[in-house]
């Protein structure tokens, strides 16, 4: 109909969450509806984009110098949970039951996927390591092979005869609320595996 | 965490179909995930913002003279469709079966939001129809109070001793696949006033 909101219909349905129908809903919202919105959120979007930066130490998002979280002296520095994206992160700090701090990894070992170490966020985790302000590891990484592989990696070479560092990983089974009939036998697998005595 | 994540947060938040959950995924995406896709929706917002108008006879967006479908000599020139909004007008294109044209109102006569005759599209409807081009006019407005007090102002006012345009307002009732037991009241009460005989 229109090349040019085509285009921008194109690229919103590439965002995550949104299909087809959502992308052309909020295309024609920004763009016939409601135009006043577009200037805000475009300039909104560009000032976040020059803001924020990721946090040398941690991985996490910041538009200072390290990252908010890592800053706070009321945080136990010496309690790292790993975590795979920053909105990982955020859904943890919305539980509001970790007093630690966070080092975001920016993805999982894959392979398959060509992620390699090297494309993930390890060189300052080590560094953290190495420097002695780490005294237990919380991997809260994916109930999934990749998250697997990337939780032995971190056993194995980054912990390598680091005995004196707590190693964890966050625990596996029935989310709550959820009932056994519809759990998927997945979930169930680790339900059992995760099985606490009394 | 980041006054400037948060504001984008907080506009993104505002369009059509997304909730606190969703926005945050958006905004992370586009800031932290996958920079590189930000640059080129932000241009294609900007090109469509400036590409796009109203097209003066039917109301709908258009990037040249007046609206493609209204140009399309294909078209049923004399058959006018009513909607409220271009996306409305996009849901019955796709449909496949309207081979007329649209009239676009932007929005419907709703007293209690302050919206009269004046904020609508009324002023080139009527001239459309003083220069006679219209033979046939079709409703598709909302099965609700302003939609039924849109139609019949359009009946009353635009159309008043018009009897050569023939009048419609599209049929409601159960929707295609839709269940008599899941039905809610209001549409089984349409379903049953609308009933046609065999």
């Amino acid at each position: 109909m229109s090349p040019a909101l085509e285009k921008v219909e194109q690229l919103l349905k590439q965002l995550p969450g949104l299909g087809y129908r959502s992308a052309e809903r909020i295309a024609l919202h920004l763009l016939v509806e409601k135009p006043e919105r577009l200037g805000p959120l475009i300039a909104s979007l560009q000032a976040a984009s020059t803001a924020l930066r990721r946090c040398p130490v941690t991985g996490n998002l910041t538009e200072g110098e390290t990252c908010a979280i890592y800053a706070d002296p009321a945080r136990h520095q010496e309690v790292t949970c790993v975590v795979e994206t920053v909105p990982d992160l955020m859904a943890i700090e919305r539980s509001g039951v970790f007093r630690g701090v966070y080092h975001v990894l920016h993805g999982k070992l894959s392979p398959l996927h060509g992620v390699g170490p090297d494309q993930l966020n390890f060189a300052s985790l080590k560094k953290r390591i190495a420097e002695g302000e780490v005294q237990e590891v919380i991997l809260a990484l994916s109930n999934d092979i990749e998250g697997e592989a990337t939780c032995h990696y971190i056993q194995d070479e980054l912990l390598a005869g680091r005995e004196d560092i707590a190693l964890s990983r966050i625990g596996f089974g029935l989310p709550s609320g959820g009932g056994i009939t519809y759990a998927d036998s997945a979930t169930l697998r680790s339900a059992l595996d995760g099985r606490r005595q009394f």
